[in-house]
């Protein structure tokens, strides 16, 4: 069993705001976060997939799939975003960096389980990489892990 | 004479747009960065400021004043900020890093021109740390130095 | 389940001796490390804590309790202090990596447990943040994790 | 139980090219890892041990001895090295980051079992301190874990 | 007048051989790095442009042009490459980390001089940037400025 | 011309006190830093020569010689020390970032003047590197620069 990681950057705005509080409650709990404007972050997104490795190649996993994979579902849909605004699952809920590592892992989570059979069905043996971590990186001092529901 | 440097950070959310273009020229102009509900970044300021080293103390600057400055004129004003929207000298131009480096390094010059004579009347030869740059880092792989007018 | 990180760092000052060896001795196992007036570090503290995300606030913890309790129970027993001959915990035994790692875990780990519960008891149901690992880097390229004893 | 990790670089030499397949398969695979000349890298490896702390030293392990160790077993035989041409275990095998990282385990795993029972063998109970994990990284945003076979 | 870098990364092998001397003084003069099969590095290249900054965009250059000038003349041309063997410019001086910085000094000099003029050539009063230094680490403790002949 | 820089890391302790000044002047104007048991720091020290590369090798000062240079005139003297305790120089003056820049310039400063002429007497036309900035970081976030007397 192997495990490698590959990190990707994008950079989004957000703020924390409860709408079933008030304002003052909001101010106390999310101090200056709770400004709508909105302010930044380049979030790091490291994606941890594990796995055997493949004899021919010496490749858990190809990294042009991975990278493809991690664009379409990372990069695409946050990067240069407004996360309260314009992703659909952080209309209900604070985009905090715990519910962005969730969310990263639900994009990831059938992408990588599809992927390897879709597109090498020929050879049904092929070692299958499986996600095993999301970690998001909100700043250098703070981060979350998210391994799975369960 | 001796340079030092001291960093902060602040969050911060910006777009680029150009009212006097069209919607078309701005997307062509400045891609992803023209969505105008903003994207956001940690910012990274380097201060250095130069002067003789004070033999009493052997510092050139006290870091407690230097770290009070930067975080009364740049941290106060800019951190969890959407810099379009909040900051008055981005109403009519781009907060881009080029901008942001000469407003922090607006903010700053006076500043650190007047606080040692002030605190220090009384010593009026004592050596006084004048800024020599401001560093803005808008993302691991992009920086953007000024030394000043002129 | 969730695991939420914030790093801080601390400067000090340590040696190593063990008065019950020779001078020799000493200086054969500790090298450089044995000279008793000290040398110090830059230490990074990661601290790592697991629980269930607060569907209120998208939190596992609100990170001002967390600074909060990091800055009294590490920074402000640590920082700027001769570990040797300040802190009672390393009168006995030497203040190595390894023994800060404990040092720091057996301080956060009832603050932890107590600390939301006390302030949040009206509300029995939240979910409570449990330290998970202390990983402490003495310099870039050496760390030590501990978990806790079981 | 701690776990203590210490970090060593070297510069290598590798391309990824499997005979077995035709030319234009292998710049498929492999792409601009498949040019028979060579790139390069610095890598990093992480090497982390575990174990009970010596009550004597508050040490897990003598980090004379791990530096000499890891000096041995891994810079004297990867550093300045074309990893293809120079290292047996890779001649059929791609030199890949997982299969760097296996190669890393198998070297130390004996030298960290043998070594101390060796050294200190007129102390039975002394600690002994076991491979944990090689952790390797190709660049700063890849790298793989290995945890030994299972 | 403003200074604004961007950082790119390539991987490349190389070895230091003079071909005027013996066998015995290559060895002796560049030791490990005079292994004929190469060895490697990640290189990282901090590119540096000066100039005004364009009121209209507030960019003292299009980030989109220095990319593409940087992945057309630094990263086509070295990355994956094995410098002494597919570099005409080291066939005949060695690829020193200083010769390097040189290398990609007259590559970019003329295209960036070139680059604006051409494609903004309506606009004659157009900031134009002008290449300031080149900054080339060869690893985290080593690198070289070259701020072009004269 | 050409600027090369090397770096280097070293731990050490240091206190700030002012004997000519009350324990309370002290205590208000170095604050945690007057803990004369005092705290500590990895440095980090940063060197930079400049001059012209010899096309012999493609170098401007061999590196096993700023190296060995370095180890005796900055590691040898300093790491693992305590500088107010240990090192002369500090003994009627504060050993502060900015006069530790200082010392370093001074010990290296005769040492790179006369190294390359002593060695390669035979050829007196051979490029010599001169030490150009000293750069010392006392942590991630504070630095001082020092490029000679003037």
């Amino acid at each position: 069993m192997i495990y490698l990681t590959r990190k990707c950057e994008f950079s989004a705005s957000h703020y924390y705001y409860n709408p079933e509080l008030s304002e003052e409650e909001n101010r106390k709990l999310f101090g200056k976060c709770a400004n709508r404007n909105g302010h930044g972050h380049n979030y790091i997104v490291e994606v941890t997939v594990r796995g055997e490795v493949d004899p021919m190649t010496g490749f858990l996993i190809d990294l042009k799939d991975l990278k493809e994979i991690m664009n379409r579902e990372v990069m695409d849909t946050l990067d240069h975003r407004h996360l309260n605004r314009e992703i659909a699952e952080f209309a209900g809920q604070n985009p905090t960096t715990e519910n962005i590592a969730v969310y990263v892992w639900r994009r990831l989570e059938t992408r990588l389980a599809r992927h390897p059979s879709e597109s090498k069905a020929d050879s049904p043996e092929t070692p299958v990489a499986r996600l095993h971590r999301v970690r998001v990186y909100e700043s250098h001092d703070l981060f979350v892990d998210f391994y799975g529901e369960a």
